[in-house]
């Protein structure tokens, strides 16, 4: 039996990801370290994604991007394997998910590249650490995720709505967390909207389009943030011939410190 | 006649005031100069006032203090006379308005401490110069202010509402202002409030307690700032035998540019 509590930085979590003792998501776990997104394309198609990406950057922030065919994210865990590391992945042919492996070294191949995406969780350990309650895990759920009417700047193949993450907040509390998001730009950043989500297309926050709901009050704010979601949603779209990413909420945890991630 | 455009620092308002050619409101005067609030009390009462204004920074945010009976504002006008650099004042008696003059130094006394205080033109600025639009600015109005059901921190004689106020912005501006404006913590820095003046007690946003009301579309929300409107209506509350303040609008300009008040 895994000892989660053992798992205390990003390398102890891939070592036990590589080893297949861990299967499951990664929230709580190495406290302190980023987690990333993860997006594996073959180099055919990497060029636009890295277009869309930059095009995107609040809900695509970069934090790493491979050589073609090598496994591992040299900015942000120089001793990873990016094809073992991780507890779960999702594999796609064509924009249909086809097999969710928790090893991807047989599907790997020389002109695979590796988009490591930053991750919320980051930003949601600044907020707790300031005071700033997070519902979802409040309550033990997945983080509301809602595709909005907003396109994303396309590039390429790839295209497709801003999709954003939704955490109810206070007046007070939102002002804060503002401010403390917006020190972290290469996780999302500050909030892209904040309070009258029909202006984003969005009929009812109690059916998100991807995670679950969770009740805001009459004295709260809906405050929403870009989400990693949504270069998932635009290579669904794109369709490319074979794409793998993370399967959600099983992260790959860096060697980052959050706080390194932190400006100003 | 005077030639507005021609004040373009501090020191040409301040000697026009002195002269008796401006009397009249400064807004738009000596751009990318801080402007202030004055207070003016005896010594006996100015120790509670300053424990006052420590206690509840956002409204009071004290730029500079002087020495009993020196009118020089050293920190950030070494060349000013708060007797005579001010377009108007008003001169209060136990809470009563009692007289409305350009100068004061008939009422100068040995005893007299100066208080200047953050103004909201500071952040004003910075919000146009970022694009974001201020609409009692664009409609030629004085802000809305509103008193709140919000006690500030009580300190002797002085205790009152927070008095805050409005700036209908969209939620991408919301964000934005947020951003901006905690930049300026010595000028009311960060908003207080956004998008639910009932929880500070405001039940109708056109009918503000000073200042005129503006317009708040449906794809707006209201967002609040402190409000140095906040000490003076402690003062009237307090009812000390003398207090000198500005008259409104007619603020006193230091030589501290507005950058110099920004932080990060």
């Amino acid at each position: 039996m895994l000892d989660r509590n053992s798992l205390t930085t990003g390398q102890l979590v891939r070592e036990a990801c590589r080893r297949g003792t861990l299967t499951e998501q990664t929230s709580g776990l190495a406290a302190g370290f980023a987690q990333a997104n993860l997006v594996v394309l073959p180099q055919d198609v990497a060029y636009d994604f890295l277009r869309f990406c930059r095009a995107n950057p609040k809900p695509c922030p970069l934090l790493d991007v491979t050589e073609p065919g090598d496994p591992v994210p040299r900015q942000v865990a120089p001793a990873a394997d990016l094809r073992t590391d991780l507890p779960r992945y999702r594999v796609w042919e064509y924009g249909q998910l086809v097999e969710e492996p928790t090893d991807i070294s047989h599907r790997w191949r020389d002109d695979l590249v590796s988009f490591v995406i930053g991750c919320s969780f980051t930003f949601e350990a600044a907020l707790l650490r300031a005071g700033v309650p997070v519902r979802h895990i409040e309550l033990g759920r997945n983080v509301p995720m809602y595709r909005t009417n907003i396109p994303c700047q396309p590039a390429g193949l790839f295209h497709g709505p801003l999709v954003v993450s939704m955490r109810p907040l206070t007046p007070a509390d939102a002002i804060r967390a503002v401010q403390i998001t917006s020190r972290y730009p290469s996780v999302h950043g500050a909030p892209v909207h904040l309070g009258l989500p029909e202006q984003l297309g969005i009929r009812d926050l109690t059916q998100p389009d991807f995670g679950d709901a969770v009740p805001v009050s009459a004295t709260e704010l809906p405050v929403f943030w870009a989400c990693g979601v949504t270069p998932q949603a635009a290579i669904m779209t794109a369709r490319p011939p074979l794409a793998i990413t993370h399967s959600p909420g099983c992260m790959f945890v860096t060697d980052l410190l959050d706080e390194t991630l932190a400006v100003g």
